[in-house]
């Protein structure tokens, strides 16, 4: 059997796995918060450190799976079909930006600062979350935090734009020889070709390395991040991205979903017109036909 | 009903639509083209300025019906579900690098001037291209034409990068102020929030604008191109885009096809053995519940 199609299903099943390893580290990261937030001591930053090291390797191993699937069938990672409409719009090179990671502790940093201030200005004693979030970590960010944070930024777009480079020419590869002149001198358009499956073939291949690189910024931003921040500000960074992950997914479906039952809608109400009128269905019909 | 679930099927309706227009113009430019290579005149070279302007045409209606469906779920041009995953790997911002266009013609020119110096050295009598092809005529590009093209590549390639800016630039703001916090504040992840919608509303409207400017900068860049190719080196230019175009539209279905088939056949042959056999599909048995 072809390497490939156990790649596609277990690609999908990884996927799985992975949403919902993701949904299990919510509670875990939101109880040792609270249990930092109540007890501030170094027992309970240890712990977080634990945990966040560990969520670290999830990342890896998922990214070494992927790695090991992509080999035969990168191209299904590029806009994955288990991803919605919208995730597949917002996607780069297999997952997200390394940089919106960024924009993500910039957000928390500024709302959390916000809602610290008007806590601040209403003169409530001592801050409480007012929903799912780990507490206001994120706004005691010192300025020596968020220069280093600055400095690795400008880094890892840097490296997003020589990444976006490479995916660019190698989309341009497929207009180029052999693929572009096999195609120019066949009589019968898309027949099958030995010469154009071995450059798509080695196409894919490049695919699988440019998304193997991809997944690696992703992960090595993130622990780079971690560096940066205290425990508790890394695991409510962490419990961002990961409820921000879940929450896009679940948005896009939904929104994907209702758009797609409009659709059907559309179909039952007609039919029941023209059932009831047990007139034929007016799309080809013209007017004289139906008078 | 809401407009927008008319939209995708439309969107997939004009695709259709597009790729069977397409394959129409293919037989005009070959039949055009083999004419005017018997009766090298003004008349033929005249009758091909108008079919290539036709198809200019085409571009242009084909990019107002997408800009016109694209307002209400522009998400869905990303990454189409009618494309195959390989089409959609190589995909930007809705459709082929504009920049792909000059790999085109460099490829073009590279090999049929191989051609003809092969036809050359065998000291073969006038040039016979050896299939579907219209014939040498891009290796003829004259040293000026080539700097045209060079001068023009240049620019737009400046264009596709600051249209990739802008799009990773909206592809970060999911991780921005109101939709990451709006997650990270949530009790329950993905729940339904009008804020968010609002937000991921005006994202798709900002992802339709683009997608019209990306497909602005295509059919603007293939009219350029033509200003500076001959009428015989435009249809030639035009025949190789869109038989490249069908042609990985087919062999990336067949791909997928050949990838999915295979899953089907392991089905099958398993079902078959544990048939014979009798015994349960051993997924999730365990060795002692199988002996």
């Amino acid at each position: 059997m072809g390497s490939s199609s156990k790649n596609i299903e277990q690609a999908q099943d990884s996927y799985l796995e992975w949403m919902s390893l993701q949904s299990q580290r919510i509670p875990e990261l939101k109880q040792l918060l609270a249990q930092r937030r109540s007890h501030g001591d170094e027992d309970n930053d240890n712990k977080l450190r634990k945990l966040t090291g560990k969520i670290i390797g999830d990342f890896k191993n998922y990214a070494a799976k992927r790695a090991d699937l992509a080999h035969r069938c990168s191209s299904n990672y590029y806009a994955p079909t288990w991803n919605s409409p919208l995730e597949n719009a917002l996607i780069w090179m297999g997952g997200c930006r390394p940089s919106s990671f960024f924009r993500l502790v910039y957000a928390l940093c500024g709302s959390q600062t916000e809602i610290r201030v008007t806590q601040f200005l209403r003169n409530i004693d001592g801050y409480e979350s007012s929903g799912g979030g780990g507490g206001a970590s994120l706004s005691d960010l010192s300025a020596e935090q968020l220069a280093k944070i600055n400095v690795l930024h400008v880094k890892i777009i840097d490296e997003e734009e020589k990444m976006t480079k490479k995916v660019s020419s190698l989309q341009e590869d497929a207009a180029d020889i052999p693929i572009a002149t096999v195609a120019y001198e066949m009589e019968n358009v898309g027949e099958p070709n030995v010469v154009v499956d071995q450059a798509l073939d080695k196409q894919e291949e490049a695919m699988a390395r440019l998304l193997v690189e991809a997944d690696n910024l992703r992960v090595d931003t993130l622990a780079k991040i971690l560096g940066i921040l205290s425990p508790v500000q890394g695991a409510d960074f962490l419990l961002a991205g990961k409820k921000l992950h879940l929450s896009m997914h679940e948005w896009g479906t939904m929104r994907d979903r209702r758009r797609r039952d409009c659709m059907v809608d559309t179909e039952v109400i007609f039919d029941a017109c023209t059932t009831v009128n047990s007139g034929p269905r007016p799309t080809e019909t013209t007017n004289n036909e139906r008078n």
